[in-house]
């Protein structure tokens, strides 16, 4: 075997077969069938060693992220998670982190059913690009641009956490060793809310995941939908690993602009609430209603009835999509 | 704007919109409408800086042969092009840079009304990754694995000059300087297959574009067909550029093994020889008879009745497809 098939091996075995791939990692392309009535939501994301990752990563959290990243993007749309493209560019052959890598990718793949179909395995820098693909009704389209004023504005899971656990890795904030883990848990295996983004289809009017900070992507959806928001921080929901252990004012921050949280975002009209509260019941994922969406233009930032200063609105941007 | 909404902005414009695209590159997925009785082809290829190519490649054509490498898998599947997704990563914003790139991938993706729906730009070592698809009857699967021993093997155009190009730039081979802007054109730009690829979907037994050098390509079609085959070297088709320039082992060498010609090889039963004929009378692309699938396994090269050594039927692989 070349070092080439080598490394393909790895992501050739391990894994289930979807019905619908007529054709996987055996030809020019793969082949996969299509179902009536039904979209293909299609995302992709890349992971660059040195910039998203360091050495301090498992290569098998970074296998499950790279997946997790891909089907959290999926899950904002609602969509069902079915087919995997893997672009992986090394600088060498280390067979131990392959297969903790593959290990990684195929466990949270598998778990929804999701089927790698094809890539690239080229030599150079580490990079890893994944295109990930879900199918979705026609008639359900979840998207950033429906929220309308009068809309609640709700965040699933808690906030803040994977900042936490970098600052904490720096040495910015201090915690204890359980706490470091349980954070880290949180940056290095997010989990993508599949379940709650098919549940909100038709319930929800807008929705997005939140990878760069609340603040970032709840703005995404109000510059599509044409709306403002007034956001109530004191609402923002935090893990028991965040909680009473840094001050407030930096658990804010994490849970507003500090990414990789991979929960989702979204706008509920009032006369759904009800809807919410039955669909949730079934899917175990707690979410909390942080503020209502408004019509006039722009993020307000609320601590009660005190509203902050615009300078803890603004924020970095950490990259865009396509 | 942040630097990569700058270098968003140059693939969200200048393209054609498909109307089988609900929602291009606007949110956290692309939404693609599909097709009934029809099937999706999807592949994936990367291209790294210092690997696949060097700064002596211009950013036009870097553009163009991203599109074309992946349309060339596309149309060894006889699939129509439908939908693109790029990932790149760039150390550094480069906005003259930006402009060649784009209008070489863009100029090569409206030709064959073929539209980027999204992807991810990202801070890193120069990675180029493009997710490819389309679209193909579900009753016409054009595979590497249908041949059968009788089978005429053919290739489209010429062979060896992308590889000729490369020899030249080192110095390892003479050429004058048309001839060299010849061979280049070849290598920079090559051209995918994709009206010969549909047309042969009715025809050919198996297909495969040529990437790696005919030995190593049609070897990918007699390993997945179970078959063996008889190739006439003395039939090989070469360009006018290098027809009488180079020694006639070094061309052979070039075709067999030189790798990046992007021509497809297919495989015709003596039954269907005549329907090619009238096929390849309407799309313009040059096909030659090369050898004949056997059932005895492996290849066999032949200059007129003399078999020559297996030393040159040997090839070094260069990558592995996923």
């Amino acid at each position: 075997m070349t070092e080439f098939e080598v490394i393909a091996s790895y992501f050739n075995a391990g894994q289930q077969s979807r019905g619908d791939v007529i054709l996987g990692q055996s030809d020019d392309c793969a082949i996969v069938r299509t179902t009536p009535q039904t979209h293909i939501a299609v995302t992709t994301d890349t992971m660059v060693a040195g910039v998203h990752f360091d050495e301090k990563v498992p290569p098998r959290a970074l296998g499950h992220k790279l997946v997790a990243v891909n089907l959290s993007d999926l899950a904002a749309m609602g969509a069902e998670p079915a087919w995997l493209s893997l672009a992986i560019t090394m600088p060498e052959v280390n067979t131990s982190w392959l297969e903790e890598f593959s290990a990684g990718l195929h466990e949270l793949a598998n778990y929804y059913n999701c089927q790698l179909i094809g890539g690239d395995t080229t030599r150079g820098p580490l990079t890893l690009t994944l295109t990930a693909q879900g199918l979705l009704p026609e008639d359900q389209l979840l998207t950033r641009r429906g929220a309308n004023p009068g809309d609640w504005i709700y965040v699933s899971g808690t906030l803040g956490d994977a900042a936490a656990a970098l600052a904490a890795q720096r040495g910015e904030i201090s915690v204890c060793p359980v706490q470091q883990q349980q954070l880290e848990e949180r940056l290095f295996y997010p989990t993508p809310r599949i379940t709650l983004g098919q549940a909100l289809r038709p319930i929800a009017t807008s929705a997005i995941d939140i990878s760069d900070g609340l603040a970032a992507d709840l703005s995404h959806i109000l510059k599509r939908s044409e709306v403002g928001a007034r956001l109530q921080v004191n609402n923002l929901p935090y893990s028991n690993a965040l909680n009473g252990n840094i001050a407030v004012e930096q658990q804010r921050h994490f849970a507003l602009h500090g990414g990789d949280d991979y929960e989702l975002c979204f706008t509920i009209p009032e006369a759904s609430r009800g809807t919410l509260e039955t669909a949730l019941a079934h899917i175990g994922v707690d979410v909390t209603c942080v503020g209502q969406i408004e019509a006039n233009g722009g993020l307000r930032l609320f601590d009660g009835d005190n509203e902050l200063p615009s300078s803890i609105v603004g924020y970095q941007h950490f990259g865009v999509n396509l």
